[in-house]
């Protein structure tokens, strides 16, 4: 089966190496037989091009493995792609996520499939999992520590005493986080990956921007020694339950105990875990980044399309967002923690307070009016 | 497509309820037509019989279930319906295990399959992921804590410092060890899933009396306080590694480094790994038993037979366990020490020794030697 690749970067060139090595009869049977490359300095193949429509217009490629990464233009080939009668397989969390409903419709009209197994979680089989699961369960949950650069960030914190500005600085030195970090510690990068996994969970699309969304940036070594003397480990969360009528949805650092599973987490690894009535949780751990693994991925899932063994024909429905019903107990450091009287529970030293068990939905709305620029907000574990 | 059940305890009885009930339209494809129990107190669904010739012989039935446990008469069952041209899923990792040449030989001169999903890790699905892996990868080995009643054992002990007899009878009263837990404690369970493992990973059929094995049922609170002093966990692991000609492959408790994810899987969970060359390292964690998420593995696997997706067609061979070239550090704790000075790189307090680096072969063979029925030794992770 004939595969063309847009973009020949990290992910890109990972595939073509895989592919091209062939290391197993399934790989065999794919051939990479055009690359959209960026300019000519990267035209080090004959199969290169810098004309997207020498892949899109092809009768010959059947599937098309965008690897781009960025909005546009992946978005607009990767629609001319379905609308060409081609399954796509992308590895770009962020434009999928942002243009899911359009692109699933696209798909669905034009006959063919979308897959994004390399979306979240780097090579963990998350994606697959849920396929194989709901063949016998539905999904009832999912949660997971979806990002390295924040798991990576906040252990080093946690284990050296260490303050997230320094961290994030050696992150960046290690090329653990991006030079601009927004997407990573703000929870953006996870939102994508929560909306993508309730795709797959629920065939259901929703609006990423609905999915309530804290990150780590403001989070300091204080807030941790708190976590630690209370016998808790602190890890950015992307949480998902399914509710028939909405679905709540959320990325939060969240105060684990320190006998979870997910507690433990080391370093820069990936930790998804899906909970369904058979099967109860599963978890599934691994490195969530890196060119092999995330390439791997890519290739399995073309090897799903020339398997046709697709899960990707279940019509998707829009499901909306509702987090009203989401209750926890919330840890808020603010300067402007007296204005918050009314849902406070317990004060922690003279610097933050834990909440009584409300809907998260009323603790945003209590921190949204006190329009504190370094509040920092974690779930807490009951 | 319809399916003959040997056997309605725990994980038979977990079988038919998720067939019966056909939460998914996959599973509304199956139908449970017949139940092999083994008295007339058990025959309460108007589909049980006492004799098993009338699954075996009945032509409507594709596939068998067999999750009777013990090793006969399953073996004998599970080999009669593959000569009648029955698929076979088995949960039974005992008689797999033991007569995996002879069933899988006689499946295949059959043109069936034998699947063991629910063999190793309850629902975790371990084998499902071998597969998929192995589309794109050639597994070079994998590692795991397959066993959840010594790893019970083991973390109670670790935390609480308390005795192996107390944590064996605490564990026998709360269900989680039989009341004969030669199987877990001694290591014999972890061998069978380590030989399972081999099958799946690397096609290969060994013999599990030539896995090394050694169990938890001599380790003391002074060989776990060694272990926390020295900012290791301890863990029964199973292991296997493929080198071509031959595959290393043994069960040994092993002192891990604190930070490695499998020091901290919790209580009674399996954790399994695999490693290959583009995805690295996987890991799956889930609770190891159950009657529903084996019951689970169960129906995946007939899924899998009615979908076809079926990896096990592929011919395996007799592959010989060779574990000389395996090394590493032992802790031996023997009040025959003084004999082992030849191996021994440094003294443990006055009651055990750390070895040199060396063939877990010569450690075997010194240990071999002491005759000390108390003795205990795990590898100590570099």
């Amino acid at each position: 089966m004939k595969v063309g690749l847009l973009g020949h970067g990290v992910v890109g060139s990972g595939v073509r190496t895989i592919i091209d090595e062939g290391a197993t009869w399934e790989v065999r049977e794919l051939e990479v037989t055009a690359i959209l490359v960026k300019d000519e300095t990267e035209m080090t193949d004959p199969r290169t091009t810098l004309n997207a429509d020498d892949i899109i217009n092809d009768p010959e490629i059947q599937v098309v493995a965008e690897c781009m990464g960025g909005l546009e233009p992946a978005h607009t080939y990767a629609k001319r792609a379905l609308q060409a009668g081609k399954h796509v397989v992308t590895s770009n969390k962020k434009m999928l996520a942002t243009f899911c409903g359009d692109l699933f419709d696209t798909a669905r009209e034009n006959g063919v499939t979308i897959h994004y197994e390399a979306s979240c979680g780097g090579g963990i089989p998350w994606m697959a999992s849920l396929d194989r699961t709901r063949r016998v369960d539905d999904i009832v949950s999912f949660r997971g520590i979806f990002n390295g650069t924040t798991n990576y960030i906040l252990e080093r914190m946690f284990h050296e005493n260490r303050d997230f500005a320094d961290m994030l600085k050696e992150a960046q030195k290690l090329g653990y986080a991006e030079q601009d970090p927004t997407d990573d510690i703000d929870g953006y990068d996870v939102r994508y990956k929560v909306a993508l996994s309730c795709a797959k969970a629920f065939d259901a699309i929703v609006d990423a921007e609905k999915i309530l969304t804290y990150g780590i940036r403001n989070i300091t070594a204080q807030d941790l020694q708190f976590c630690r003397d209370s016998g808790y480990a602190c890890k950015l969360m992307g949480k998902g339950e399914w509710h028939t009528d909405y679905i709540s949805a959320m990325v939060i650092p969240v105060f684990l105990h320190a006998d979870d599973v997910f507690a433990n987490i080391p370093l820069n690894f990936n930790a998804i875990e899906s909970n369904s009535k058979t099967l109860g949780s599963a978890a599934f751990v691994g490195q969530g980044a890196g060119s092999l693994p995330t390439a791997h991925a890519v290739v399995q899932n073309v090897i799903d399309i020339w398997k046709d063994q697709d899960s990707e024909i279940n019509p998707k429905t829009r499901v909306p967002i509702d987090n009203q019903f989401h209750q926890g107990i919330y840890y808020i450091r603010t300067v402007k923690d007296a204005l918050l009287a009314s849902i406070t529970d317990q004060r922690v030293g003279d610097h933050a307070i834990l909440t009584k068990k409300i809907s998260v939905l009323e603790a945003e709305n209590a921190i949204r009016t006190l329009a504190d620029q370094d509040l920092f907000i974690a779930e807490v574990a009951e």
